[in-house]
């Protein structure tokens, strides 16, 4: 049977994680690569920390030159996190004649366009299936399965964090800061969960995907969004007396005009697909003009899924589909003009949530409706509880929230009617908006 | 730029969708193979037959001769349903040097290995994406992207006929009879929809499934099967009072000693993954040992989405990635001895739902509890309604129906406790008995 030698660089969660799939489980990756996947080298930065996997002696070296030297290494998984050294590493493994996988979305997101063209100028290949949603395949499925389509739509719950502590907080009414710190100890967020939390990584891996799947070539940080860190447990509670769900979704959609891009806490009608995405599950919901809408659900991080999916990479690398995608689709190419361009963000249309606290006045809601009608928002249906009376019997009058949600208008008017709204004086403290879904 | 010439035999259903994407689309189709997918002849039975598509000059044609003559077509859609004369042409054109994409997943289930060695042998690959579960690439997903896994469980609703059926009897409370009659005028139901809706077509694309899945070489008539043709709405309405939703649901599930196969009306949970496929959708479920659970959802026929899959692998072939998968994993040949075996019926595990009529006799729960009881069947939990007074105010002696849905207990206790069941004076007529996901 055919052999080939494997090396990973970066023995951390995920790349623990490929070890053991390839020591434990080498008959099974055998019988489907049709050739055995030997792991030869595993770079590590300290030989002396403790691992998560044992490794036959002689495998585990500190010196990447072990790997960039031996010409019998021809793919190795390099699963070291950042930008930096990751991206020399990427460069220097490639100049050796290796073919890469990796699992790192910064750095693609970041440094695609000359990781990729470098490849290609060197005869090399990339795959990054781990890089995006984990354990889910959505990168092949895009690339391969769906390759007939005009893909229309993409939308996703691409963050396992933040979906895990906004649903946390909708199932037990928790406030952020306890949830994030349960979320910390159970191993599901970082010590800085900041790029989790804000928008960041879901950014960054929407950035790929819509590469994939339209063609555009934007910069991560040219999509507007918004994380989770602001989220009030009160706004959780009125989306569900609403029939929704706040979720952070990714959306991409192919208007006639260009892209619409967008990473925001969205309300989800209770009962679909993506209202039901729970904890650290990802998903992602793909419409294509021949095949319709497809969906898909799954692990979006963790070591065995992210492993998984490294692993049928390394698989698709040593039997050589690899190549033939990366040469077949010129992703991330400086040569190829984008396809589509991003639309303007103030012309996206949607629905809107809007919670605001005004005082008991005698027609405070004739008003804001008015501001609303100004920017031609109108109002699809609204909550405003009674007050309470207090303990003594005696009735508040203490601001009393009021949540609209509005019919369809452009992200532009809803954001200036907005702020007219805080700046009237009946109102009290910012208006929370939140997107919702159609 | 390269191109690759194709041609199609059998221009029905989903023919004429392939060849609307690739003549409607041939940019798009050009950018995602990297080369042009020129279609150069479509063979036809009868020529003067009005067609779903207009084909250009000179593409239509009657004479088989004119594909397996021709050098230039390399890759021919055969989309020709049934046995024969499908499985003669075929062979046909892989000895006339051709790489074939088909849909028929009845002339695979019946024919798998013939075909497939023939391939073989000629050097020539059989691509088949649209055969299951149409627009959901299933089969890639399983032979490529979860490669890194052992599949432990894979359970999907896999017709969409019927699942069309079923939702409609359970959202209107129709009868069987009336709603195929409506599903086949709105084009669900074939004229004839027996292999529909009695299981067969199910366990033709299960056994397809576990064979990628699981290496188990499993005649599809060796599945035990259920239709939903003798489904009564009685069934589904106690079943969502209980917390349930019918469906047709196919499941392989690899146990210790051997492959659980079957096909049957089965009581899903409400708000799971599977319960809210709706009308003629399809979804799958498979738990890898590495990735963990992923669920699939999306068009299982119809016109475009299963051309989707079979343009998805025309592209695949013509860039020579269906070949390397081809010849890495050795599907259905017979040098390879099956990995798995099928697992005796009478073992399967499972809860269950049973109804039956009871007259009026006091005990009688009592008596068929004991008869569970004797096949160490325990019961966790009964709906029985009181008989309603009839008009005139008089008290009902009808028989009543009694719902007991048991804990887990084994398909062959579960039988043979029916059976004496059914045998029981106070119980009249046969016990329907459905099986519970758990
Ligand atoms: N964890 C997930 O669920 C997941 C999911 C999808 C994608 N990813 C991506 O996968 C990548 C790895 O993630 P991870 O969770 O495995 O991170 P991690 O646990 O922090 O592992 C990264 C490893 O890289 C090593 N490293 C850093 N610099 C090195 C160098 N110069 N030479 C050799 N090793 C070096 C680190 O070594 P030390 O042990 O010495 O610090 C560490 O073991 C990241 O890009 C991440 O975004 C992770
Ligand atoms: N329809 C779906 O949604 C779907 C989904 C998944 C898989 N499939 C599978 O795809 C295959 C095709 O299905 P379909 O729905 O397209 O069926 P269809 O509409 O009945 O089309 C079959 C075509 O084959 C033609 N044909 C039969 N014998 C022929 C011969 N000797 N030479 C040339 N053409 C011949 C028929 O010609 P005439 O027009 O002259 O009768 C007909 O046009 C079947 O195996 C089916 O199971 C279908």
């Amino acid at each position: 049977m055919n052999k080939t030698n494997v090396a990973i660089v970066g023995l951390g969660t995920v790349g623990s994680g490929v070890a053991k799939l390839l020591l434990d489980h080498g008959d099974r990756t055998a019988r489907h690569a049709g050739r055995t996947m030997w792991l030869k080298k595993a770079v590590v930065r300290d030989l002396n920390k403790p691992r998560d996997v044992e490794l036959p002696d002689g495998v585990a070296t500190d010196n990447l030159a072990d790997v960039l030297d031996d010409p019998d290494i021809t793919v190795v998984a390099q699963l070291i996190g950042g930008l930096e050294p990751a991206r020399t590493i990427m460069l220097q493994l490639m100049e050796a004649g290796k073919d890469i996988v990796t699992a790192n979305k910064a750095l693609l997101a970041e440094h695609g366009p000359e990781l990729f063209s470098k490849a290609r100028e060197l005869g090399r290949s990339i795959a990054f299936e781990a890089a995006v949603a984990g354990g889910i395949p959505i990168v092949a499925n895009i690339s391969q399965c769906l390759s007939a389509n005009q893909i229309t739509t993409l939308e996703g719950i691409l963050n396992g964090t933040s979906n895990f502590i906004v649903s946390q907080m909708d199932r037990y009414g928790s406030a952020y800061d306890d949830v994030v710190r349960k979320a910390q100890e159970l191993g599901y967020a970082e010590a800085d969960p900041t790029m989790d939390v804000d928008g960041t990584d879901a950014a960054q891996k929407l950035a790929i995907l819509a590469h994939l799947a339209f063609g555009a070539t934007i910069h991560w940080s040219d999509i507007p969004r918004t994380g989770i860190d602001g989220l009030d447990p009160a706004d959780l509670r009125y989306s569900s007396e609403l029939g929704y769900r706040i979720k952070l979704v990714a959306t991409a959609h192919q208007a006639d005009d260009g892209l619409e891009l967008s990473v925001a806490p969205t309300l989800v009608p209770l009962g679909t697909p993506l209202a039901e995405v729970r904890d650290a599950f990802n998903a992602i919901r793909v419409v294509g003009d021949a095949v319709g809408p497809v969906f898909y659900h799954g692990l979006g991080a963790g070591q065995m899924p992210t492993a998984s999916a490294v692993v049928a990479d390394l698989i698709d690398t040593a039997v050589g589909r690899t190549k033939i995608t990366f040469q077949t689709l010129a992703y991330f190419t400086s040569d190829h003009p984008a396809r589509t361009k991003q639309r303007d963000t103030d012309r996206l249309a949607g629905r809107y949530y809007l919670r605001l606290s005004v005082g008991n006045h005698p027609g405070a809601l004739a008003k804001i409706a008015d501001v609303l009608a100004q920017h031609e928002i109108s109002i699809s249906s609204v909550i405003q509880h009674e007050n309470q009376p207090d303990q003594a019997g005696q009735q508040q009058t203490d601001p009393v929230p009021l949540v609209i949600m509005t019919h369809e208008a452009g992200e532009g008017a809803a954001r200036r009617a907005t702020e007219q709204i805080e700046g009237l004086s009946i109102v009290q403290g910012p208006v929370v908006r939140l997107r919702v879904k159609a």
